[in-house]
């Protein structure tokens, strides 16, 4: 499978966006997830104060500061193309001494919106980091992947 | 420590931009980093291939667009204020099936760059991994953190 | 009708983009209007120098500002999703002592663009605001509401 | 007073960004305010539901948008300069059938900061709208103006 | 051909984004062109060290620069539709003292994109000034153009 | 002079925003000016029509997009430091078949603001590009160049 992709490399190594005109408008869903994990101690009074710190409510404003950045992907990532989005969810839950974020894109486009789900998962961890940071800077970011895409021409993780 | 912090949390827990107009203009730096993980048998042909993906050059395109997005954090992360960078430089080096990304900012400000040098790192490894999806989606984006900082009122990893 | 929509609740009370995938593409239209208030003695000032400012046409300026803000509606109102839109048209009217202001805002999506019409609307009375408050900060704007809406499940002022 | 600036006016009408290099760097403040309206019934309703919506949170999505919106004054009203931001706060409280929003920004520049607490009221005001008009489309956003600016020339409001 | 065009001219000359509700979707491509000039010696140098510059790979930042201008068209043109893209492609060759930048944009939608690809050459070019300015600021950006435009209501250049 | 620069390469070509930290903040001047040929016939047409099109004015328009271009530089072209601007100006004057535009920026910084002045003309000669290729496709941007810079290391055209 390697082998056949990259026999269309470009030749002079440029960057190019690639053309998805011929490609059918499908309905298109990704979801992708990640982590960020804090100090036993620090995640302990996070929860005490019920995930508040002083800039405000940490999930709620990593939420929407993700679902923000899901709608600027193409701004981001300079080869991926501007999309119409049909539905983006965050979600975020508490695990052992981590907040554990997902992130589901749907869209009804010629190419799939995986970068867009992972950006919302990378954006709302950034978000988390910077709301607690005042509490400590052994923080980590881990775990960002896909778990799931379904509507282009392969799925993953179904 | 912990608890002298969570003292001045915002009693109605809405977000709120934290005043930095009494500090002092300083001299601040931040190095974060990060890296992306690929299977061994993808890892291997993208090093055959000198990294470069049939959308260009991986390692050039990730550190443009890390560097973009570094100048983008206060638009990214809901309550980071808006500054004035005076350096930003993104290195990424192969690591074991990885490839690994650092990066360092550098400003004259009141408040620090630890969001802006770990959107750096975030955005790159993003890229990246838009660039290689091609040849699988099982790749990882992880241990995204801060190294050192200095320049604030109290410095970190040094 | 209002009970119906709430039972709708997100049940966290998390932000989220409402799915938007099962809808059908309609032709949409929507109009808001607004208006900025003058005290008196400066609206004549205005009227006799032709609504110029020394930053420039107020008008003309407000119309390009709020055309160019109904195209980031969806980047300043955290859970609109990203249209293409087919016509905007902004017109300023002087009013008693105000400059009354008009945005028709059309699309071919499945959703509609009452946000973007009213975004519009605001941003062009904001700007208004900039060109003049030179001459006074006695001033406010007001009135903001949609007038009219078609193409979605109901119309509105029709 | 009215006068005397005019005399300044563009010769050709045409909008320039005045030049504020000689002006020294202080400290400076601004507060705005304003509200969007309901109909009784609605506003009775969204109070029963702790002002949560389908989307989520009302003010807490509101007090965000709002806060990235300051961020975007320059980028919104074409003759604003760009500006490094010390400190935004948004409040939002329950009015009489309204909700009420007011905004603080603080800075160390050259010009001042009116434009950004308006911006944020107007931007809060029209995410609130978003987030309740599933409810109703009887909603006005209405009474924007500047409370209270210092640090400049003139005072205001004080 | 002029004077009929003409004769739709907006009464009182205020900027409209024009309607195009009522135009078909088509596949519609353009290709732009333009180079940027440089000194004779500089030229020579330049080509010496293989387009690098003390900022990195010239024509690599380039077209990757190019790439995300040609997404911001709508943000930067007051009066352009925001589009989806299916494809951006550009390329950069040295010519005589002179780099010579081409720009091919792709798209499905009811109006051109020609202004993409225009677009597209012209923040090329400034962004190699932006890498070799360093070197001498005797830099002229020139003769940028449409070379081809097809799929609207008439062709150009084929 | 060339050699001495070109000394400091960056050694794997990599792209980096170079380090102005050490640099003294000196207030900066630029004036970059470029032009927009339209075929005579075309250049009569919009002449007599007093330059408005029928999407409005050209050249308000033209101007507004070029300042608010102008403040976009560091995030059109990637390695561009982030600065505030603190007078932006652009003139537009009917040239032999040609409109010539001028933008002069201002700042108070640690670096200069040629690439701002560039993409100012750049930006507001494809403003105008857009609002007249109604008429005709046969148009060329052309001899966009720095004229002055000052405030700097060294001055240029002085």
């Amino acid at each position: 499978m390697v082998d056949k992709k990259l026999s269309h490399i470009n030749k002079q190594g440029n960057a190019e966006m690639v053309d998805v005109s011929e490609k059918e408008i499908t309905s298109r869903t990704a979801i992708a997830s990640g982590r960020i994990i804090f100090p036993a101690e620090v995640f302990k009074q996070l929860q005490k104060d019920d995930f508040l710190s002083k800039k405000g409510s940490i999930t709620q404003t990593a939420i929407i500061a993700g679902i923000q950045a899901v709608k600027k992907t193409s701004d981001l990532i300079p080869l991926c193309h501007p999309l119409r989005l049909s539905k983006i969810n965050i979600d975020i839950q508490p695990g052992e001494n981590s907040l554990d974020i997902e992130c589901l894109v749907k869209c009804n486009e010629r190419t799939g919106v995986e970068m867009e789900a992972l950006t919302g998962v990378s954006t709302a961890a950034l978000t988390i980091y910077d709301m607690t940071k005042a509490l400590s800077h052994d923080l980590e970011i881990s775990e960002i992947k896909l778990n799931k895409k379904t509507g282009g021409k392969s799925d993953f993780g179904v």
